[in-house]
């Protein structure tokens, strides 16, 4: 099968029909409608090969991933994701990959109601770039730039097995039944876009958490000007990674990958949002405030001591 | 320097402002407004080294080359280019390397006063995937599947040259100053969005000549369930390509990598087409009708033949 039989058969059937969409996928460029009113939010992410993901995975849990990885952007903007394109680059032509690749990624857009409008298939080393691109309406989009001395700092859920689950990916040092949680939690991430009105609502500021908590919150207080405390013994820590990682704080404020969401919100409008969000089912918590002195610290007990921002490197 | 000082360094000062960026490169997405009464046009493309560019080549050159192949795509919709994402993946941190590679993406980008809304970095081979969007007013795209019987065929330039400059880079079969004006043509293309008025204006129908002109023009016949006769003596073969290749028809026909464009005129519109074309300074070249009989066909003197379509295959 050639090139083009093959992104017709696996990517033309992924279709989840959208009013916007008035071409996707199969011309030279999709023509596409954004609503009225609305601002269009557009993000990239590229996933490589022993980078982000092991060869050996399941190409269902990669393109979930890859899909996530880029949703929970246009979640930390407080939008609605709606168009992904996807630039696929492969070693080999391998119909049983791509079937699995192409129904986990059909998975992951269906959760949200993406419609696929773009694609690229090229030979070299495995590896794809996602473009996502979402709405929200004018002007209430969250960004990283918004966070005020005095606004309290929270984070979307649990943090930490992502990590914990890299770490201990090849070794035996975590019991088998745990591995299946911690694996769980890397694989199959799902973008916070449950948060995307109240972040809108309430929210300051936004960023989401792929690089470790420590330097994402970092990218706020620098984009806000501003500084931020953390009280360790309120991090939201994974159960596992306290069991199993013995300085816990120091792992979930370095460790990335979890793809929830840490944001700030004034302090006369943190009683409003718990109302919503509990109305809504959804847990959150709060970890610290924003402070005028630059830089980040944090609380242990009685203790206050400097925090170096570490996150994940790529180079 | 890390990842993040990396990319603020070189891409952030990449600042072409235009007042539909609301926020560019720095959040977790950009935030932009498509002008009210245009549709978004949104094409991806990947470049992978030795497969698209050579790791040798000026870095400049890559990234030229790298926006005007997708930029291209935008040309062939009858669009105009407007923002850039850049999913970029690199085996290492080459300082000099991305100087001149940002030094390329900025004067490619300046050509059509494009905004780089977008960047990602990764470590793994080289290789690059832009994202490029751009206006058309609502109901004027020109697709690929709108060709009628009886349209003629046109392309927008000479071809066949860089296909030759990739045929013969490694050998001595070429004189050294031919070699220059072939590299030229293969590194420097530049995407026919001085056309797009007059598609919209006279067009039924459009693709970029990526793939070869057989290949291409099959997809506007297939998309329009119509078929295609080539008259050969009306290619306009680049002369290099006529000196050098003893087939030169067969070696335009599949042959990649021109990046001008191929489209579909009705018979009546093109007298005016020409017109006002020629008061632009812009040459064009009709190559054939449109049939109603499915496939491809040449005609070479007095002689019909079928075509097949060949073109480049990336697996």
């Amino acid at each position: 099968m050639d090139e083009f039989g093959l992104i017709q058969r696996f990517f033309n059937s992924i279709a989840i029909s959208r009013t916007d969409v008035l071409l996707g996928i199969g011309d030279d460029a999709a023509r596409l409608i954004v609503p009225h009113g609305f601002e269009l939010l557009v993000s990239c992410d590229t996933l490589v090969s022993d980078v982000h993901f092991l060869p050996s995975w399941d190409p269902y849990d990669i393109a979930w991933k890859a899909v996530m990885v880029n949703v929970s952007d246009i979640a930390a903007m407080g939008g609605s994701p709606s168009w992904l394109s996807l630039a696929l680059t492969l070693p080999a032509l391998d119909e049983s990959w791509l079937n699995r690749f192409s129904t986990g990624l059909k998975a992951a857009l269906s959760t949200f109601n993406i419609a696929l409008i773009g694609g690229d298939t090229t030979r070299g080393p495995l590896s794809m770039s996602l473009t996502i691109h979402g709405f929200v309406e004018k002007g209430r989009a969250v960004t990283r730039s918004g966070a005020e001395v005095g606004d309290r700092i929270f984070v979307s859920g649990e943090l930490g097995a992502a990590a914990l689950a890299v770490e201990f990916m090849n070794t035996e040092h975590i019991d088998l039944e745990h591995q299946s949680t911690l694996l769980e939690k890397l694989k199959h991430p799902i973008a916070r876009i449950d948060l995307a009105h109240d972040l809108q609502t309430y929210a300051t500021a936004a960023i989401d958490l792929s690089d470790g908590l420590s330097g994402d919150l970092m990218h706020i207080c620098e984009q806000s000007q501003v500084g931020a405390c953390i009280l360790l013994d309120a991090l939201p820590i994974h159960p596992l990674v306290a069991y199993y990682q013995e300085d816990a704080c120091e792992f979930v404020l370095r460790g990335g990958d979890d793809y929830e969401l840490c944001f700030t919100i004034p302090a006369e409008r943190v009683e409003p949002f718990h109302r919503s969000i509990s109305e809504a089912g959804i847990a959150c918590y709060e970890i610290g405030v924003i402070e005028k002195d630059l830089g980040l610290r944090a609380i242990k007990g009685s203790k206050i001591m400097p925090l170096i921002a570490r996150s994940y490197v790529h180079f």
